[in-house]
């Protein structure tokens, strides 16, 4: 990168544990919080942040190894993302979808610009979950066809059809089973459905139970087939070479249209400003949110191929919303995708993954049982964690809460402890920090993660024998 | 109010058609717009707006009768949120929604200080129609129970759940018929579904079909009622007195969640903080949106009953988002609601509402035999036009589109030229101004309202006699 905004430059604040003891207790008399039991919280007050790193009320400073929700790509506080806020705010704050503006005509030209294909026209929602939705939309309109198929493995947001699309466990309690939503299994080697032994034999399983599987929903029921492209919270999950080219391959010769869902995987995630670059594959639309502008203004949207925008061109697009292009929200996207390309911010996430942290986590899964496997790109990581390599049984059961899930919690309480903030799911940890984050930034957390890794070994089957591994590597 | 800033004291800037022109081409080259057919549109390019006004780069300067999509409540650039705005930028953009926030603490607090009852925890959303998502799960949770009733005369939002318990044709396209979605009339006496001859037999007779609704569909299988407090955009239809207490009777007779959507209604636009206040009535939730911050950011939520917080105090909540109660619009809804406070905006709404737009609209129907009805409060009313005043029959037909809606057309195309942005929806004209506009650019719109009503009148079946009704006026 040319600049180092990311670097630690201002100080931290004097500790005031007075005003944060006092936003927590306004947190908690009038806040709802999301995906959480509201008596068993215990929100931390936050003050302030500023590139990789954010801090609280008592002094403590944490390196922001999550990106929030893996959201803030650029890091916090860009000076340049800042301003372009603060300038937009003095000229226009918000103006009615149905105008011309000039940001949202630049936001929409600077993201057509880097989408693959012909996905040329942008539609702006506020944030992924909507995208989703819209993208849901077309599709049927499109096709006149009622199916979705998504995979098990996925999460694409909390409303009607994104939640019913999602594949984990939070769709659970919001599914009506009615939606005309089908889940199938994704590619992944390392828990295979398949009964794979290679990365080769996974990916030609997983097409062929795929094209099973529309043959049987039938193939003129389904309107798309919506993929993360590299799967995000549920597990980092890496397409193995081939697999996004056969779905594509699939769909066409089904008349499906293909969405892939880049909410988490876009703009820089992956080391590439959309994860498909790296599979040379052109889906018929792709949504996005998050590191579109690192979520400075809440916006998503859905880039749309010229295919589907053509069905949308005499009769109307039966879909939208108040604050589609908002021009406060779009002008914080272009300074982003600006100083991303200025600042060469993507390709410095993909020479970080490559030569940093990809290095440095395969290194630290030598040393510690607990790690199953490792598995990522660009600023896009995780650690499989297991009680036992041999079986790869997870080091906690799946969807735990509570004392079933105490492993992974001392985990994330000493990455914490540290001064190190982690992105924990399930049994895994992902290494999620923003795409401007620094050598050493990097190397310091990876540290604090290799010493917290520990507490998982000390559940491993081999927990005995760990002491010596460490005590070899 | 104390200040003006809603009157006109900026100079227009110079007109600039070429970069008009250029903002033009660059919308049309990329950007997908809402509920529209891509290439029937012409997309006015704006410039800027201030106050009650917003201007193209043509020279022409609109009175905004729409409020954009009725959320600029408190009008463009308001400098005291603005700035709010541009130092909260400076100081932190974003965060996760599962730390404690000093501005989204201080937003929960103020909205919550307002909303009527003990409705007192705040979840957090991007916008209206997740804030319906959240509110529909949260019923369904909390009862256990799958349907939602809501009203054919409704607008909810366009995502997965809230698009099916939207009552107008924009739910066409989208709905799957499965997703536990009943919809039921609600009271509407000048087009009355009942039969009704009066206010009160017309509440009576509403009620009762809610009753037998519930009856047949099986109260035990019902989670929620959700009803528009003050329908917006399928008419202004506000409801008679002692409809929402009887729905609220029912409701607790039968352990169903009674939902207020106050996207549209609420902060201000009906003279009231929430339209709640104007019909004594406590709901278990109410959605909001639009009014919470102008749209200046895109924020919207959901404010909790006592009984339905309770449900999730140990037990996870099922949904959630990325920006949920977002710092940058959380800021910026702190500072619009003291400054609505602080300026008596609420208030003015309603004197303005009450002694100038309501009388000049009743007087404006008596010359125009084309306004059927006249109908609601603070600065959210409607003219019903019709072709026949006798007939009541609708001046276009239900969802009518290019030829059929012509004369919508033409009386909204003569607003234009006299410099009044109108709302227009089927066969109605909406008067929504700011909350903040003053009296004499209420005046100065209403004047402008009255003579393009003349391009309505030209198509009753009176028309002949119009002439002379006019000059007896």
């Amino acid at each position: 990168m040319t600049t180092t905004h990311s670097a630690h430059s201002a100080e931290t604040p004097a500790p005031d544990p007075a005003a944060g003891a006092a936003v927590k207790a306004a947190d908690r008399a009038h806040v709802f919080h999301s995906w959480s039991a509201q008596g068993l919280i215990d929100p931390l007050p936050i003050a302030g942040g500023e590139g990789s790193y954010f801090w609280d009320y008592e002094g403590n400073r944490y390196l922001d190894f999550a990106s929030q929700l893996v959201n803030t790509n650029i890091g916090h506080q860009h000076p340049k993302v800042v301003a372009a806020i603060q300038e937009q705010a003095g000229r226009m704050c918000t103006m009615a979808p149905g105008f011309a503006v000039d940001v949202r005509a630049e936001a929409a030209r600077l993201i057509a610009e880097r989408t693959p294909g012909d996905l040329d026209k942008i539609f702006f929602t506020n944030g992924g979950a909507e995208a989703v939705e819209h993208a849901v939309r077309m599709a049927r309109v499109h096709t006149g066809r009622p199916k979705i198929l998504s995979t098990y493995r996925s999460y694409h947001g909390a409303t009607g059809a994104a939640i019913n699309i999602t594949g984990d466990a939070r769709r659970w309690p919001s599914d009506n089973g009615t939606a005309g939503v089908v889940h199938f299994f994704g590619p992944h080697a390392y828990r295979s459905h398949f009964y794979a032994e290679t990365e080769e034999q996974e990916c030609e399983r997983a097409l062929a139970h795929l094209e099973e599987t529309i043959a049987f929903e039938g193939p003129q029921t389904v309107a798309a087939v919506v993929l993360e492209t590299v799967v995000g919270t549920a597990g980092i999950l890496v397409p193995p070479p081939g697999y996004l080219a056969g779905v594509r391959e699939i769909c066409d010769r089904h008349g499906i249209v293909f969405v892939l869902d880049e909410v988490m995987a876009g703009f820089g995630r992956t080391g590439a400003w959309f994860a498909a670059d790296h599979f040379d594959v052109v889906p018929d639309l792709i949504t996005f949110a998050k590191g579109v502008n690192s979520g400075y203004v809440p916006l998503g949207g859905v880039a749309i191929s010229g295919a589907v925008a053509a069905t949308f061109d005499q009769r109307p697009y039966p879909g939208g919303l108040t604050y589609s292009g908002h021009p406060l929200a779009c002008a914080s996207a272009v300074a982003t995708i600006n100083a991303m390309a200025e600042e060469g911010i993507v390709e410095h996430a993909a020479h970080i993954g490559e030569n940093v942290i990809g290095p440095a986590l395969r290194e630290i899964a030598e040393r510690h049982p607990s790690v199953g496997e490792v598995r990522g790109m660009g600023v896009f990581w995780a650690l499989d964690l297991v009680k036992d390599r041999a079986t790869r049984e997870p080091l906690v059961p799946y969807n735990a809460s509570g004392a079933a899930n105490a492993p992974m919690a001392a985990f994330a309480a000493a990455c914490k402890r540290g001064g190190v903030w982690p992105f924990v799911n399930m049994n895994r940890t992902h290494v999620v920090p923003p795409c401007t984050v620094t050598e050493a930034e990097a190397k310091e957390g990876l540290a604090v993660l290799d010493a917290a890794l520990n507490e998982a070994d000390a559940h491993t089957v081999d927990a005995a024998g760990a002491a010596t591994d460490a005590a070899r590597g």
